[in-house]
């Protein structure tokens, strides 16, 4: 049985933002089965001889399928795609569409969004490099409401894992205060939570994490 | 034959840390054919709609591989790896190491560090914020150097695309001052760039660029 380390307790701030959801989600879609190995939140679990050699940064969340350990949120679902052929093009240039947008959620629009917060959050709020941080992610934000322009889903015509973990990166279900501004991440966001899978994984977390 | 869109003209200030060269790397190490498409930089060439079609966000490198556009430096190396089966495994649980250390050069890595850099341009150095990002950075190459050791390699034992996407995150080839205190990352930052593809993609960028 797939086992996906994710958190059995989450405080308040964090709750439905932590990456484990982004795994839980797509399992959900792809109906694969799996047992959820439930991990302390912020870290007591995580800083383990144990934990650390399958994750040497300790970071949630990790799957061990059968031996293969695979951590990183986006390399888990671009892995369980390949695998179970499901959210992700079979081709290798539809393949390379969900690859680009998985990416640039990850990196190109993280990056900024991530540690605007961070910065904001470590005191920097209202500081000449806080602006220019959040300045970097409303051009990103408003770049990609352009792309999204007509469009269903961010990759493909279909629902891919791009599109899920676009989703997440962007806060999702939880809060909607990153792309209030750009109405069509925020139809995009809204369209692709709206999907049964998310309610189930989304509800499942919370009944457990709320317990902590 | 393939496209590759990089620079043909870069300030002094961020040549060898262009993204183009994650992809110009890899090609010479794959042995592709391939032309480039020389834009200037920063971005006169690339604030067009004709560019802006290929990439919304603007960011060079893209590739056009007889019609397959691909974004995202990370992408397209594994777009390349899948098409050429070089540089990386061919079953699914090598090639997933390889998603595993492609995603971690880019989500866990590179998010502190290079906006460490960020904040630390935009009047940031000596903040409480900019004090944070670094010891976010710190911590994780010190994570990374204690998996790097006994290791020649990131993600298996042979030289794969995440070796040469984390080597380039971490400033390849230019400057070692991101992970002079790592030892086992500074040693295999060194043993990649010791590679003859590099050196020949590293020399034809140069050429190319100090034009400008």
């Amino acid at each position: 049985m797939l086992k996906v380390y994710g958190f059995s307790r989450v405080n308040k701030m964090a709750r439905g933002k932590t990456r484990d959801l982004r795994v839980l989600w797509a399992l959900e879609e792809m109906g694969l089965p799996y047992e959820v190995v439930g991990m302390d939140h912020p870290q007591q679990d995580l800083d383990t001889p144990a934990y650390r050699a399958l994750n040497p940064f300790g970071q949630i969340p990790v799957i061990d399928d059968d031996g293969v350990v695979v951590t990183e949120s986006g390399a888990i679902l671009l892995y369980l795609a390949r695998k179970s052929g499901k959210l992700m093009p079979r081709d290798l240039a539809g393949e390379a569409q969900v690859l680009r947008w998985c990416v640039a959620a990850l990196n190109t629009i993280e990056v900024p969004i991530l540690t605007a917060w961070f910065v904001d959050l470590n005191g920097g709020k209202g500081t000449q490099a806080s602006d220019a941080l959040h300045q970097w992610g409303s051009m990103r934000l408003k770049q990609l409401d352009g792309w999204l322009a007509g469009r269903e889903f961010v990759a493909t015509d279909e629902f891919t894992v791009a599109d899920l973990l676009m989703t997440h990166v962007l806060g999702a279900g939880t809060d909607e205060s990153v792309v209030k501004d750009h109405p069509n991440v925020l139809a995009f966001q809204r369209r692709c939570i709206a999907r049964p899978a998310w309610k189930k994984a989304f509800d499942a977390y919370c009944d457990r994490v709320e317990a902590g």
